[in-house]
């Protein structure tokens, strides 16, 4: 039997609910999608809760569980999985977060959590922010980062640190910046939480009066005044993907969490020119990266934020559009993979319904086409033929050791 | 956003099984039920394990986690429940017991496990009962409080008690009387078990020439000759329902079990006038309650009794019946409860089957409606178009994390 391969697409976000200003469609109902309705007309096609039913993911859990790891088991925090893909080397005693740049009147009332979904200029920003050092509490560096658009990371590395702090992001518009306290009472967690509070103080004095702040200003744009925190953790320890499937793993996303991810499981990580995690992003270069890395790997995830980003953005447009962009992927991919041999499956991480701008509970479609594997029939993959299809309702967790047993992998439990 | 309110309607023991004699339908597919078809059509529909698959469960476990609460960790017994329900304030030390007023012949075989499902006089009864004083073990006090119909609950206070010990109920007719003994070998688990098979004792010598049993004798009824314990358990430590969901929570029923669940967890009682837990109860004073309580709570929880009576009397007509009475209280709420704003979900805690007379494992139906549901089109609800439905098949426990996430009041897990 020859190496079967396998190709996993994320479509970050792409579950919705019907709308009633649509013909109670959805956005992927709406959206000319023949790649992925082919895939799941000859494919197994169903539903995939990415924790449980009802539980409302955040990226970094859901991402975990269908990489196969057990969010329960192995989740530390965003901000290490973040900082892991941002390139930073996590050392035992470092606490990471997730931060964005955002937008803060004059009474630290956050306006824009993401600072206008900023693009241009923040690695400027960036400089800025790198030079800023705390000196409340002694013996603590600042590493921070940059990733996509608003998004970065920062790194206090340290003695006597603790991950047990409360965000300073308050998650909502109109909310005041919150102060970051120790949940623990412990010396650590104190010493932390202070650093985090000036850190951020500190981020509102060199981004307020920044020169790029004055030509957004000029532009009508919302400053990128502040950095937000949340997410604190230290260094998850996961054991190989090789070890756990026996798969020689490659991934290519734009979004440093995937990354990340991909990069605490020892899974290769391939940068894709154009793939920039942003609602921009180079699907043809991406496709090529694909079908490239499944030539020397054997199971290769290719990870798409744009259709994420419009569901926040409650965008049903853009999000209708990104879905059809996705398509020409996953078609490149079907044809290129030979899935005659191998196996290309589809879901999601969760759903950001566009009339919600949030990610929600709700199930999500998945599909796995290839070889030996019983056709759906499914005209047209939704939400809706999703939940009429021939694979059921499976978890997040479920997914790797399917796509393992299918592939021919699996290993037997029992005797 | 408005806050979202949600009803569920919890229909005891409506899963049925397929019967030859009725042209392989169930009840359910049997009963007109137009309210229940609108429901089913226009929301999500799917199969519920109140446990997981093929588990057989009693009512308390069932209802626990349909209310949301993992039995693995909160169930303690299901005396407890039902004292709790019955309006017993237990104390830390009290072991409770669900009794029945039963029919033993001269032999102590249980000849009725309910004596006929007695319903008047047992007031009467219940009043020799109370004075009934344990004697062999000293310290002991007794509490006895009847609740609807044949059912009632026993608790025992005082130091160095257990509740490790067996019930004396044989749970099956035909067989002779239990004697409880100690399942740990304990001092007060013996003490206990000697407590209870003297409380039993008495109650057969308080009981066989009460003057109401010779009534039930010239009126051909079976005697309520003997009190018949099971279900020993101390007082549950649930966290409040508040403090699980950020619901306001309500829960209408006649049944102490489902009362005694809402208030270990802090769900407010309405007690209404007519609904009696009973095969007679009024639809419309229950109906008018859950809109009357469902305006200044957001989660009200109605459970209906009369079909599981049905099923365990294994009637079919009455069944069938029942949930046509049932079907009328839908209607109602469908109609007050504002659907288009609002959800009414509707299950059941587990399968009575009239063709068995006791719980079965089978799944049972479950509908969500509400907005932004996806149409299941299903036509008709049945445990059949349940198992082709839009919802696949989720557990009990999964039922309320469904219900926050579309309410919007889920809280993110990761980040």
């Amino acid at each position: 039997m020859a190496d079967k391969r396998a190709v996993l697409i994320v479509v970050d976000g792409m579950g919705d609910r019907p709308l009633i200003d649509h013909d109670y469609k959805t956005p992927l109902e709406y959206a000319n999608t023949p790649n992925m309705d082919r895939l799941a007309k000859g494919g197994l096609v169903g539903l995939l809760d990415p924790i449980s039913p009802g539980v409302r993911p955040g990226s970094d859990v859901a991402n975990l569980a269908l990489f196969g790891y057990d969010p329960a088991k192995y989740y530390t925090g965003r901000g290490p999985l973040e900082a892991l893909g941002a390139g930073i080397d996590l050392g035992p005693n470092d606490i990471a977060f997730r931060v964005n740049f955002a937008t803060v009147d004059d009474d630290f009332r956050v306006e824009d959590r993401r600072a206008g979904r900023i693009r241009k200029g923040a690695s400027k920003l960036a400089k800025s922010v790198s030079e800023i050092k705390v000196e409340s509490v002694p013996g603590i560096r600042t590493i921070f980062k940059p990733t996509v658009d608003h998004r970065a990371v920062l790194v206090l590395r340290g003695e006597k640190l603790s991950k047990n702090v409360t965000d300073t992001d308050p998650l909502e518009e109109g909310l005041k910046l919150v102060i970051s306290r120790a949940t623990d009472g412990s010396e650590e967690a104190k010493r932390t939480s202070a650093a985090v509070n000036e850190f951020v103080k500190r981020s509102h004095e060199a981004l307020r009066e920044h020169p790029l702040n004055q030509e957004r200003a000029n532009d009508g744009e919302k400053p990128a005044n502040i950095i937000l925190t949340r997410g604190a953790g230290t260094r998850p320890s996961l054991p190989s993907f090789k070890s756990m499937f026996d798969l020689r793993g490659a991934c290519i996303s734009g979004t440093a969490l995937v990354k990340g991810i991909a990069s605490a499981a020892s899974i290769d990580v391939i940068d894709v020119r154009g793939a920039t995690g942003s609602i921009k992003t180079d699907y043809e270069a991406k496709a090529k990266a694909v079908i490239e890395g499944a030539k020397d790997k054997n199971f290769v995830v290719v990870h798409v934020k744009a259709p994420d980003i419009a569901g926040h953005d409650a965008d049903f447009k853009g999000k209708v559009r990104a879905l059809e962009e996705v398509d020409t992927l996953v078609g490149h991919v079907i044809d290129e993979v030979d899935i005659g041999a191998n196996y290309v499956a589809l879901t999601s991480d969760h759903a950001t319904p566009v009339g919600y701008g949030f990610h929600t509970g709700d199930p999500v479609p998945v599909v796995i086409g290839g070889p030996d594997v019983p056709a759906s029939r499914v005209l047209k993959l939704s939400e809706a033929s999703a939940s009429r299809g021939n694979l059921g309702r499976i978890r997040g967790l479920d997914l790797m050791p399917i796509l393992t047993d299918l592939m021919g992998r699996s290993r037997l439990y029992g005797s």
